[in-house]
């Protein structure tokens, strides 16, 4: 029997010209994980037959569960179905449960008016060597193939069909078919030392840690991330020794951890806000509401998330959060005392606890002599204090507003912790 | 001589556990499409050494270019260096003007005191098969082998790091060695049809299309975009007989074409509003500043977008946008009344053209007997009107707030272009 490895392969030249991000994967990827099975491979290929028809092959080498996700869609360019039928030595035949579900979709949820066409009717036709998963969410199902001991699963790539298909279908089936062992991760994030010096701090005791536990370093964003990762049959054994290393990582990293969980900086701050039943207004400008979008994406946001103003126009600055127009002209509204009111402005305009606010100059356009792209001043408030600091990216604008982020949401983390800043 | 093609290799555990999503291989995609050479595979290894070296044996059979990120830090978890020396048959030495960059770097940029570690020592070291790419902006340069007429070339896994060697260095490179093509891409985007029908609008059509130019339909968020591709030696041919191919489709689809530009719905509303020398301010409880910053990543935004209230208290609804206490404690935040008021006061606040206002439950909590999670009023709004339409979306948060902030613009446009809503 083949080691217990899944792959998954995701279909669509739009993944090969670049025009999307593959997200779908990432999410198979952490789910499988869960339940104990490494994932070997993620391989995109294109919507050709030949380049797909090779990518089953290969993959079958190597992995006992094989993934499938796109071309199962109602149009010419969706050939996953046919070929898979092909590959599997089955006819197509009409499935009586999935032609009423997708009549069902077009006259009740989609409300459309006549016959349903023939290439929707289409939707319903599977090869008779597949069973049937059926798609509550969307029109095309998914379709489980087994050969030599290795399972193909096929499912439509929209992202949410997709979800909904690996959850209720897919994680059920391989839990079933497999004794898949455990996967278990430990993961901290550090801030204020680099990669290398990080390495040099753990380097003895890594020499130490047992081959079936691994160390990995994730630098983003000016913070490292350590992952500790081990995998074995006994679930409890794994999870003590784990715990254990992770212990010790924790010791050795201590004056740098900003979190022991695997859990991005704005949770990191919004567990310590929610602790405390304090609240949070951010007046940004040059980040343009991607720092209120940052908190406010987790469930439970409202519990201390009050409100923001973008001023994106230095009319609004001058408006709604009295930064006085001749600051503005004379010093600029990128500079340490715009910041500041805005900090101390806001937190009275929407009476929080604290404050983030944020001008700077993100590019591409928008520099001059003195202020360069990347220039960027962040304050951070409570009722008693306003605190700020200039920052100097220089990257590209994406990057320099996530940057001004994550800072800035670090900053409050020291506030609120009342470190040094 | 094989067929120009390119892989991509992406190396790391991460890729293969979910725990971060692979955004490097659609850059490199984009930009090896804009130099006319298709991309075969893109796939994702782990960091072990024989699932590395495999896959370099592997995908050196079907492409000419090899294009590698991942693995070159300074960390025990960073093998790809030492591999690649050993499968080109290689040896190690110290390459002098890198040791200098490194230098430079850790004393200069970095402002690190004391001598270099070892291990940032180690960074210079490079095979002495390859040709070193300078890395301007990061310690571990890139690295490029030849073996049999393919060329394998490879980067750290860094994003910016990446992007900046394959600009400077991996795309001359290829223009220099290979004789390239061109592939050449047109893109509209509908809305207010589904795939199917679209389909059958263009079936005629798409059965005449010659074999060197394919349609792709990629629905998301209830819309769904359409690609003709092309590729020919003859780029003025290709883009005549693309020209004539698109102006067919677009007349096919008129009825429900927004753009005939590859752009996301936020840049086709950006786009009337600088033509129109109008502005716009955002009212968001449910999107918490989501809709702002869409509008804020691209450059130039400055030149419209005036400014947010995110009022994800109700109390700001009220305080600021002068939403009446009773009509929240009546009718609710999430109603026609409440984002009316929103639509109209921001845009008296502000003092834009236009606006957009929006309140709903985006889940997982939240919900009551009358208004499930995926409700959503949205308004949006000039000085002369307002219109507010409500939507039942019921997916989870992250596509709840993304479907919101599109279809809100969406809404916009319609009342810019004086369409019906």
């Amino acid at each position: 029997m083949k080691k217990l490895f899944a792959s998954i392969i995701t279909i669509g030249d739009e993944l090969l010209i670049g025009q999307v991000i593959d997200t779908n994967s990432a999410f198979i990827a952490q789910e499988l994980n869960k339940i104990g099975v490494p994932v070997k491979h993620r391989l995109a290929v294109g919507d050709g037959y030949d380049d797909i028809w090779n990518a089953l092959d290969e993959e079958s080498k190597h992995a006992a569960i094989i993934l499938i996700t796109g071309g199962l869609g109602p149009t010419a360019d969706d050939i996953t179905k046919p070929l898979l039928c092909k590959y599997f030595g089955g006819n197509m035949i009409l499935d009586e449960p999935t032609l009423e579900h997708v009549k069902y979709l077009f006259e009740k949820v989609f409300n459309r008016q006549g016959p349903l066409l023939e290439r929707n009717r289409k939707q319903a036709e599977v090869p008779d060597v597949a069973t049937v998963l059926k798609n509550e969410v969307g029109t095309a199902p998914g379709l489980l193939f087994e050969k030599n001991g290795t399972i193909f699963i096929a499912m439509p790539g929209v992202p949410f069909e997709m979800k909904w298909i690996t959850t209720n279908h897919v994680i059920p089936i391989i839990k079933e078919k497999f004794e898949t062992g455990f996967i278990e991760h430990r993961t901290l994030l550090t801030q204020g030392i680099g990669e290398s010096i990080l390495a040099e701090l753990l380097q003895d005791w890594e020499e130490e840690i047992p081959a079936h536990i691994k160390l990995a370093y994730l630098p983003n964003h000016g913070m490292v991330r350590l992952r500790l990762t081990g995998n074995s049959f006994d679930k409890e054994a794994l999870n003590n020794e784990l715990d254990n290393q992770f212990a010790q990582v924790k010791i050795l990293v201590k004056d740098y951890l900003i979190t022991d969980e695997d859990i991005p900086m704005e949770q990191v701050v919004a567990k310590l806000l929610k602790a405390k039943k304090q609240t949070l207004a951010t007046a940004e400008s040059c980040t343009g509401g991607h720092i209120a979008s940052l908190f406010t994406q987790h469930a439970g946001a409202s519990n201390f998330f009050t409100g923001t103003v973008v001023c994106y126009d230095n009319r609004i600055k001058t408006e709604l959060l009295g930064v006085p127009r001749e600051i503005l002209t004379t010093v600029g509204a990128v500079s340490e005392e715009t910041v500041k009111l805005m900090a101390a402005n806001i937190i009275k305009l929407m009476g929080t606890d604290y404050s983030i606010a944020v001008s700077g100059i993100m590019g591409p356009g928008g520099a001059t002599d003195e202020k360069p792209v990347g220039q960027v001043w962040i304050a951070v408030a409570n009722k008693q204090s306003v605190i700020a600091k200039q920052f100097n990216f220089r990257y590209d604008r994406t990057r320099n507003i996530h940057f001004t982020a994550i800072n800035a949401i670090n900053l409050l983390r020291k506030l609120i912790l009342e470190q040094p800043i």
